[in-house]
């Protein structure tokens, strides 16, 4: 194969507190003898793309700049939006934390991969036309999947089949879940999936409900994407509060039994505050989809890997409501659409033009 | 034997905001074949115990009442301060968490004991006159250690003890340990006994100091005393950045070094807050001695069991500044004394009266 060149979405902030995004020509590198080329020809904008790809930036102020095929975007941050920008100041960050398309290259050892449709993630980057990656980094797909049906097959089925393990190995019967958009059509369209228990945080009688909710299932695990504010406290203090109403002794130390909340998003960026009486026996802390799979055995990864792909059209099929280009990306228009992260809506961004 | 009576400490915080305490008169009962009755010669005034038996009463509020050999106290307490102290309101709750004494009396299966010297801790109580205790609770102290010296055999050397287990068992090579009296003084005293690392969280340095340890030690394992405010989170900050200050690549996710602070004391009872940057691998969550050996295997809990009772008059040597009898421990004056928790000063009941 001749050399390929490939654009590449970049993301910098600057010391002078300016965010820049463009696209950056690269030559693609020859794989490794185990390695594949990726045409990435899908890969969903998840909220972690979009907070990497913006900053403490408000859409509505990003300017356009460039060309119509080399487009650009830009915009100033306000200097209190600053602190705790400083790990990633001026450096040009490649985006973009999963994608699938067809390997069209590959190493000496995985010839056998070329043709084959892949899902992969890439520190290096998934908003790029090609992409070489480690093949035991990739998910090969079965037959008949396409990009847009594989380009979300990491992440997100990856992230709860992870959070049902981590219950299971951690000996907890139930767990809760909180999400951002627990606005009311939101509840409503869980609760016509079957979900029984669904809480509204912004209700008067939520800790209530809550406690209720704990006491019915048993939770005493929870994974909180909303990361600061009082709410994985406030779920540590409602689990000791339903266990604390089925004790028979008082305990000054307590319920023994183990409350734990994992946060794994960082959705309210505000201090973490833990409230109340949350007794001895709890824990909060981070967690993180990928050290939890490095952290485990490895034929169990594989049998959750197996069950994503087999149920990739079923289970853990994923909806688009847009599809855009590299340069739609880059487009102030686009960027206000996307970056509202509207329930219900999710973009899909098309790298390399084919719609394999 | 006879039928033995006991005098025992009890302490009530009433629906009505009185504190209450008081002595109770009851009979000991019989041991059971794996039980003996222990006379409490020595007991000490431990924080957690001082937090229990006043509840959060002013000192200085107390009044006296009673008589002189069956004296009561008891103050009334600002609503404000009733909040959070639903789960014992109208219990007569014994207190004294440990303490040491000869066994008088014993069940059939565990005979040898009698005129042993022994350590234990009981839910029941141990500022009383006799307690009956499993003999698989007891301590066995060595010949020639008197109930003063063994008075505080469990509580502090098996939390210390513990720490350094639990720094070994979950991957950490050091650790920090926050204390509450970490005045001028109290740091000179560190420095004299050798230690090099002693961080004064009042100084201006700090946070600068604090990531300067961490650096040179390589803690990313934390003991909390203080429990509310803000230590608990800046002591998980300054790890991760004395950690990124080693990293060579940025990553969104910071370092995946797991950073970890238990709390085991609640010094400020207001809400923990976590502030900054804490990357996503950490945890913050409560410990406790008793729990943390009833987890670990049976082996090696006797081992460190045996090493506090070989290393009573040495290492694990306690000092106290004052006695006081049973009835002393409800009279006001007295009860001011203790309750101050100064650095230096230790107190230690001698409920029996027995100077064994």
């Amino acid at each position: 194969m001749s050399t390929m060149s490939s654009l590449e979405l970049r993301t910098k902030i600057t010391s002078e507190a300016r965010l820049e995004l463009w696209l950056e020509q690269v030559t693609v590198p020859k794989p490794a003898a185990d390695e594949v080329v990726v045409r990435i020809d899908a890969a969903p904008l998840n909220p972690s793309d979009i907070i990497l790809l913006l900053g403490p930036v408000d859409a509505a102020n990003i300017q356009a700049g460039g060309t119509p095929t080399r487009p650009t975007a830009s915009a100033s941050i306000p200097p209190e939006r600053m602190p705790g920008l400083e790990a990633r100041l001026d450096k040009a960050l490649p985006a973009g934390n999963e994608g699938a398309g067809v390997v069209v290259d590959a190493g000496s050892d995985v010839r056998a991969l070329v043709g084959r449709m892949v899902a992969a993630r890439s520190p290096l980057g998934m908003y790029a036309q090609y992409r070489v990656i480690k093949a035991s980094d990739c998910l090969v797909l079965p037959d008949g999947i396409s990009a847009r049906q594989g380009a979300s097959a990491i992440i997100n089925p990856l992230t709860v089949l992870g959070m049902v393990e981590t219950m299971r190995r951690e000996g907890h019967s139930a767990l809760v879940h909180t999400a951002a958009a627990s606005n009311v059509g939101q509840t409503e369209v869980l609760r016509l999936l079957g979900a029984k228990h669904v809480l509204d945080s912004s209700s008067p009688t939520f800790r209530r409900n809550l406690v209720g909710a704990l006491e019915d299932t048993g939770a005493t695990l929870a994974f909180d994407a909303i990361g600061g504010g009082t709410m994985a406290g406030t779920i540590v203090a409602a689990m000791e509060e339903a266990l604390g109403a089925k004790a028979e002794n008082f305990s000054r130390y307590g319920s023994p039994v183990h409350k734990q909340v994992y946060i794994y998003g960082m959705l309210n960026p505000s201090p973490r505050s833990l409230e109340g009486n949350l007794g001895m026996a709890w824990g909060v802390g981070g967690w993180l989809m990928t050290w939890f799979y490095e952290k485990i055995d490895s034929a169990t990864a594989q049998c959750l890997r197996d069950r994503v792909t087999n149920e990739l059209s079923t289970t853990f099929a994923s909806h688009y409501t847009s599809e855009i280009s590299l340069a739609d990306a880059l487009s102030p228009d686009v960027i206000v659409a996307y970056s509202r992260r509207a329930t219900g809506k999710k973009f899909l961004l098309r790298p390399s033009g084919a719609r394999s």
